[in-house]
């Protein structure tokens, strides 16, 4: 059962209402049992026919996020846990990227040396005229693609490492391997539409949501080694962040709890 | 200079691709100067005419995004700055919360007490039958919309303030006030579409991309004592995590930077 008209042009009325409604389920603000509102008042809010919601509801059926029945109106079916949603924590995102790609596979879509964009250029530091390699990969587990990887690396870096590499091995390995010392690193999280080309990459119809990552590393001189923008499917990855309130009455403030103690304090929950 | 079409369906395919391409330049992955496809690229990538094509760019351009010269094809333009992205730190996300909504001003949509929905009920660890306080509160900064929170808190708490209370004071020192000892939280991030009702208190089309954050705080027995599920504008809002290599050759991970190290650090960068 493939939830996933990959690469479908979205174009139609009721594919967008499709779009919308799928998205609420996945995301769980439309739960397993719910009720989808009624047809006359989905029309009404869209400023489209009921020909065009039920045709949205037709598709919502076909891929089986919901069930229809005369009289009782559309409901959301309980969805197979296949779909299995990794979650990233902040304080480990890049050890558990290596973990992860021992388990994952790794599609290598691109591998070449061009003159970065100017955002690229810039936040890595570089001169007028330094070349970076860019790569573009596609990461999967069991199969299903998950997140759509473009890098940038300046070129006196990259050349420590092969097209052959980079399709085996992730690229904070490689780095190491080529005696950078990686030293901090800046992160920024957004959201973003699947364009066409994503879109046929990641198995989503163009349109869907996506969270986006840009990541800066730098090495201990303070100079840029990586670019990444990432884009993850939100029905597949997530980013989770644990917190501890701690410091005095005056000034409390949060603190990222590290794994091991994030899972013993689960365990309390769940006792209490 | 008003960039979006607010509450509009969304539904016709030059809406379509008006709305991802939108999403390109304002993400950045379109800079300023960069040049758009052309009209037969963006028509046959899309399976659309080049009659819906030009529709699209004539939107974009109307809308201050492009510029199209005869002969020159179209240009990104350079955007103006007023759009301030405000960005949230992890490690101190809820003080920033407080600040921010010194300098920012809520628009409450809704105040009520319900039956919480499962999911909601699950995580705050309520028993069967508990009812919730749900509140809806849109954040503005200069006058402009850029989160909207609903937020569920179970009812022998909320009974400690009203909804002139959540009108004018953080949800959070609401909390504090009424006696909760906040000692942890959960945070998942996420991406979704923005539905009919999230467009229009936000200001944007239907369909456009929303940071998703859903956070759970725990009092210091492991009891919830508040659900929220946050979604942002990605164009005014973001979220930023610094993180230090730290640790030993064989166990080496990424710790969290506090917001001043982080400060200095930019400016060591900068120097280098």
């Amino acid at each position: 059962m493939n939830k996933n008209h990959a690469t479908s042009v979205g174009g139609t009325k009721s594919h967008r209402i499709f779009l919308l409604l799928k998205d609420a389920i996945l995301s769980g603000r439309l739960p397993a049992g719910s009720k989808l509102p009624g047809e006359n008042k989905l029309a009404e809010q869209h400023g489209v026919s009921r020909v065009t919601v039920r045709r949205a509801m037709e598709a919502l059926r076909e891929t089986g996020l919901v069930d229809r029945r005369p009289g009782l109106g559309t409901v959301v079916l309980e969805q197979p846990l296949d779909a299995t949603v990794m979650t990233a924590s902040v304080s480990n995102l890049l050890p558990n990227m290596v973990k992860m790609s021992q388990a994952s596979r790794v599609r290598l879509l691109e591998f070449c040396y061009v003159k970065p964009p100017e955002s690229v250029r810039e936040s890595l530091g570089l001169r007028d005229g330094e070349r970076v390699q860019r790569s573009t990969r596609v990461r999967m587990a069991d199969d299903k693609p998950f997140s759509y990887l473009v890098t940038h690396v300046p070129e006196h870096i990259a050349l420590h490492y092969n097209e052959a590499d980079l399709a085996s091995m992730p690229l904070f390995a490689l780095l190491e391997r080529s005696g950078v010392l990686v030293d901090h690193a800046s992160q920024t999280i957004s959201a973003t539409l699947a364009s066409h080309d994503v879109a046929t990459a990641l198995d989503v119809s163009v349109g869907s949501p996506l969270i986006a990552l840009t990541r800066v590393v730098y090495d201990q001189e303070g100079r840029g080694v990586e670019h990444l923008d990432a884009l993850y499917r939100p029905d597949r990855y997530r980013i989770q962040i644990d917190l501890n309130r701690t410091g005095d009455e005056e000034a409390r403030y949060w603190e990222p709890m590290p794994p091991a103690a994030r899972q013993a304090r689960r365990k309390r929950s769940r006792k209490a």
